[in-house]
């Protein structure tokens, strides 16, 4: 990859975005402090850097746009490829010496109390890459320097940086939500009665992968897939037993990636039991739902809190007769399918500041919330939507009615 | 899955193994205190619970044997299903009170000062699960009552956790190892001139996939793949430029997963120039590695420090006139190609104390080092050992000779 001249990639839109943010927060420097990512590692580091870095490595962007990656030496080659840092500093037997030099470097050498934002965050995972023993270890390294005492969270920028989607970002969104409804239509024509909700997770399974899809969450539990009044509603695995019956209400919870980035949709459909009219409590319910996640993307637009739209779903459902659900509703959705940042939902210990934060433009979320309904199951949906400058955009075709699955 | 009677399954018996190592480490309660597992999280976690789990989740294992679970409302039943769990406690606002009464439940109320090990280690990444942002969280939640300043470092506990394998951790490594050495022979017969490093590189990864194998570490970078002198070594991409040529060293570093568990093996060829006897310097440069690798194998035994080891190796190659590797002889092998706790290194900055600790049976490790050929390229091997009482026994099917690849 060249940077002259070519179109700039994914990762060097984030770290001008990066940039940009540094300044927008008053930070001195963004460390990204991490080692052994192929591992996992800090979920901030994807979203500026594609190659692994296998020692300790220190990323650092400045308000004025300088990117320095410190990285072991068998690491420098793939990141100079990415052709997107303005310096790469090879190092053999320890960082703490080039860290150091890095930083002298990048932050102006009057400023008295430096600011250096490192990733971690009570409230935010997606903001909390920083392991505590790394913590530790980068605080001894700036022991006795003039940057001893200046780490503070970087929560601010990486919650930004995460949320503000870029036009790429929505458009690998807009791909991995059109392989989703893709894969409910073929889920619609191939269930049958008698069915186990395993042998529907194991044929979505099966499709997502000759698809060349990637996963939105944990595989073993993705699709999540309930059956009828008996079902275990939530995180559940799939039931080798509880097969698709008369009556009951199919529910599916299904997220997949394109290009690293997710989809995560529900749907529901009902399983006729000879009655011609669609059930009177099916029809209810499903108008209560669809009309809470109405309610709460009418109050969703810049500048609005969280809790405040979940308010507006959960206050719409509790009073059309049906109980509060005990999560948020909604989440933001990008490379993971639960991507941090704000939530919209409500002010429990567990969300911490997160449903106090402000909606901003470019954010995704779901809208997602259910019904119970007895002797039937769960009637739970969950659409996706991008905020813009008044409100916001469907991401999804939304699902507004209940169909019956048909049996040829 | 039911415990009555069933055979152990393989996070059973790591936690049987974890309440060990409670009582060896004296600990009163090892704590894993994690969030959003299905985007990684804390390694230790798979080690004794296969679900994810979503919301702050506490999972406590004393060394009387109680392993209590507080996790969020919808991820217990899966927790519960797991059937080894003597207490799952599901919370739906906040973690803070069931996790303060299971302590004041599982920690004798006369312990003058509590001993709470998690996960954190300045040296270890793999004993180094919790983040700093979660480090705050559980420390706010202590506060003011008898627990607070009660975290340490688990380390010693988790390291020997990882480390210390059982039966069935190394039969899955076998497995792993053996579709290995048959996708070296698939390659060999594969290659031909003027393929290039991404030609391999692609048709490695498509048998993998098709295997059903996973990949050990990045994808991405995995295999790694190397022709003649020009090629970068290390952490590579392959080259889409870069043909096998006459003269040629070809070498792959290749790690899979089989059922979560990896192998991680380097092997070379040669690639002929139309002279029919073997180089003089490549029968050199073999003799030098795989000397050092025996070297390093025969220093290998339960209670030799690392470093000591890696020291056996490097002082061969270097006195066999090559320069020493920059790299260490060793990490050990496990769920992760670089599995954490002790390594056969020098005594380098970025290595932390792991080259100090002593080996201890049980332990797989990897024994790699190389040498560059000037004109060829790098003639590097990598095995992989068990560490037994009395020395160690080869997993891997070492390499001893160069095959000169036969174009039929």
């Amino acid at each position: 990859m060249n940077s002259a001249g070519a179109a700039r990639s994914l990762t060097g839109e984030k770290l001008a975005q990066a940039a940009e943010l540094a300044r927008e927060t008053g930070l001195d420097v963004w460390l990204v402090f991490v080692r052994e990512t192929a591992n996992g590692g800090d979920p901030a580091l994807p979203l500026i850097l594609s190659p692994s870095l296998t020692w300790q490595s220190a990323l650092l962007v400045t308000p004025g746009g300088r990117r320095v990656a410190i990285v072991g030496s068998y690491d420098a080659e793939p990141v100079r490829a990415s052709g997107e840092w303005t310096e790469v500093i090879p190092y053999v037997e320890g960082i703490r010496e080039p860290l150091l030099e890095a930083l002298e470097d990048l932050v102006p050498s009057d400023r008295a109390a430096p600011r250096i934002g490192v990733n971690f965050s009570a409230s935010d995972d997606k903001a909390d890459g920083l392991t505590h023993g790394l913590y530790l270890l980068l605080a001894e390294y700036l022991r006795g320097s003039r940057f001893e005492g200046s780490l503070e969270s970087a929560e601010p920028l990486v919650v930004a940086l995460r949320g503000r989607k870029t036009t790429a970002e929505v458009e690998r969104m807009r791909h991995a939500i059109a392989a989703t409804d893709a894969l409910f239509e073929e889920l619609a024509a191939f269930v049958r009665v008698g069915m186990t909700e395993r042998e529907i997770f194991e044929f979505l399974h099966l499709r997502i992968r000759e698809k060349g899809l990637g996963f939105a969450w944990e595989p073993s539990q993705d699709p999540i897939v309930n059956s009828g009044p008996d079902s275990m509603i939530g995180h559940g695995l799939p039931s080798e037993v509880i097969q698709v019956s008369p009556g009951h209400l199919l529910h599916v919870d299904l997220g997949v990636t394109w290009k690293d980035y997710s989809s995560d949709l529900q749907r529901c459909w009902y399983v006729p039991d000879g009655q011609d009219a669609m059930p009177r409590d099916l029809q209810q319910a499903l108008e209560a739902v669809t009309g809470a996640i109405s309610a709460g993307a009418a109050a969703l637009r810049p500048g609005v809190a969280g809790w405040e739209v979940d308010s507006a779903a959960r206050r719409f459902l509790q009073e059309a007769g049906y109980p509060e659900y005990l999560h948020a509703l909604g989440h933001q959705v990008g490379r993971k399918a639960h991507d941090g940042g704000g939530i919209l939902g409500p002010r429990w210990e567990r969300y911490g500041q997160t449903p106090l934060l402000p909606v901003e433009k470019g954010q995704v979320f779901t809208l997602e919330l259910g019904a119970q309904v007895e002797g039937r199951g769960y009637l739970g949906l969950e659409e996706m939507v991008l905020v813009t400058e008044t409100g916001c955009e469907w991401l999804s075709s939304r699902q507004l009615s209940l169909p019956a699955l048909t049996f040829a």
